[in-house]
């Protein structure tokens, strides 16, 4: 079992939770209406009621799953069913992250140079901040590239047009199972009870209207045209095996950000172009740990939904071959042209050699002017 | 009819959908089911689709609730039934602008003291960022003091623990009812169009946690741990008779910035504590307008959904007794206690003396250690 997701298709009504195993796609509801998969969260074609139901459901299920070998004649097999793959949640709110201390500092020496790169907060809490759930799309949605105002020089006044300057980052997103209670905070050792699976996304980003609009608040408008996520929410458990400590568990940190249990993941990404591979970004090299940022946004009694969608910021590596965005890849000279088809992926190995856990791909479309 | 919300009660099943009118609280599928008002929305006991049925629908309604008068004898009238008003909608992305001039210029002077207040970009948008919509509670609900790292100078490490510089932002919210496109946006004269109606906000604010971690990606936890909103959505246009010109129309603006139809309130808000009034902030006073915040949001492409709020930022008119945050008014040097109660309220002059549009009311709880 390595994944769930939601599809529609031209062959049944509505959506339907659906699993991909190593034999292909198979329909959940289906194989739990003859009792092969504990029964009560598929009914309604979504995966919120069981994302909501716990660590112990969602083991019980996929061990269920891994013990089933559907066969391709079989009626719950959906690998001959043509598939449409659906946003796997209703997100709540979407918070991305700034986690990877190259991409922070490749990123701070390119727009604030002469400046120390990292801000004096970055070593001593995952920053992040609160993006657009509203315009996440799944992978295969085109997306257009956004108009704005962005001003060449400090001498002008600001302009208005299609962003120059349009860019990706590779980012792995969390998406969170069992809620918090509001004003209690989330231990960073409650990771795994309270998030449910792993997506891949893509924080497309104009940086030209970025760099204009963000002081004093922050990233708005040069990130919230479109975020996209890959379709098939991996389970955090499926990937125990490859769990490896995050740099952080080096330093001074406080108390609420100590992890004892390592929560970073060793995923290899990828990012391509036009089917050219450009990086190749390993998420082992990040500072932060998931579970150090869920524990951080808690921290002050902030509560999380079933839904809630919160991504690594840009993974970067210590080779320019692994960095996670264009404008780093590229030094600020090569950007996304209309047209373009980008693809983010991943690989695992959880002892047999690479698997994918999944690939989030979108398309630039010409600006609407 | 001077707003809608949604309530429980001991004395009915679930949620309902209530007015407010001039003589008291009544119900408004009561009057739908015997025919006075327009059905078709009001079963399921919650306001999002008639907030997406758009604007003939909500002056129909609206008219149809001017038009009768409810006796209290009435069933329907909910005057003398135990009401609890509820967070009138499932809210979807929460924006935060800031969109006074006075308060960007004094919060500016206080935080980067010696700088210029207003950053290059402040005179030509709207400035924003997202804020958290899973910790958006109703009027009411009492607020518990965050804890979080703050650091008292520049060469000391960071310490932990209950914010000591809890403050309050009087604002003014509006929800929008009719969704719009994804990739299409919203032009300023559209405005009335998509939003339904104006709440008001109290955008709680831990400035020490704020301070330190808002570089370089804006406020986060020093704002997620609570949003308070009032419970009554005032239908925009029964304010329409106090639209007034904002400050903005008379700069050079980029034309999607263009006003043609004033989209400024003449409110007049009120901020107490413990029942003393420290400031009146005028609502006319603000630079940017709502419509402009709408058509700036959404000039990328980014969508809206029913349900999702944007707030004006912190209303701070001329006088010190008019500024909107305790560290504006008292200079950095006070700030709440706990077991403090905030009340900001609003009222409105439709040509027969002052009319209160609905309050927003929270006490501090002290932190958890």
């Amino acid at each position: 079992m390595l994944g769930f997701g939601v599809a529609t298709s031209p062959h049944f009504v509505g959506t339907r939770v659906v699993a991909r195993t190593s034999s292909g796609p198979v329909d959940v509801g289906a194989l739990a209406a003859r009792g092969q998969v504990t029964d009560g969260w598929w009914r309604a074609g979504r995966l919120e009621e069981f994302l909501a139901a716990g660590r112990t459901a969602w083991q019980q299920v996929s061990g269920e799953l891994d013990d089933i070998d559907v066969d391709s004649a079989d009626q719950a097999h959906l690998g001959s069913t043509e598939l449409h793959l659906q946003l796997p949640v209703d997100i709540g709110d979407y918070v991305d992250f700034y986690a990877s201390r190259q991409h922070a500092t490749n990123l701070g020496a390119l727009l604030r140079p002469g400046q120390e790169p990292l801000t004096p907060n970055w070593l001593h809490m995952p920053i992040g901040y609160h993006g657009r759930s509203g315009t996440i799309v799944v992978s295969g949605t085109p997306v257009r590239r956004p108009c704005g105002q962005r001003r060449t020089s400090p001498e002008t006044a600001p302009g208005f047009g299609p962003s120059q300057r349009l860019d990706v980052e590779v980012e792995v997103g969390y998406v969170v199972g069992v809620p918090s209670r509001h004003g209690t905070p989330v231990p960073v050792g409650d990771f795994a009870e309270h998030v449910f699976g792993v997506c891949l996304v893509n924080d497309w980003s104009a940086r030209d209207i970025q760099a204009w609009e963000g002081q004093p608040l922050g990233p708005f408008l040069g990130k919230s045209f479109a975020t996209s996520v890959s379709p098939w929410l991996v389970p955090l458990d499926l990937l125990a095996p490859v769990r490896v400590p995050v740099a952080s568990a080096n330093t001074s940190l406080l108390p609420y950000l100590h992890e004892t249990d390592p929560a970073g993941l060793d995923l290899t990404l990828s990012l391509s172009i036009n089917g050219e591979v450009v990086s190749k970004p390993p998420y082992a090299s990040m500072f932060w740990s998931p579970a150090q940022m869920l524990a951080h946004m808690t921290v002050n009694g902030a509560s999380v939904r079933t839904g809630d969608l919160f991504a690594s910021g840009t993974v970067s590596g210590p080779g320019r071959d692994q960095w996670g965005s264009l404008i780093e890849i590229f030094d600020d000279k090569r950007f996304l042209s209309d047209g373009d088809e980008v693809v983010i992926s991943a690989t695992v190995d959880l002892g047999n050699g690479p698997v994918s856990i999944g690939e989030v791909r979108g398309q630039v479309l010409p600006a609407h002017t």
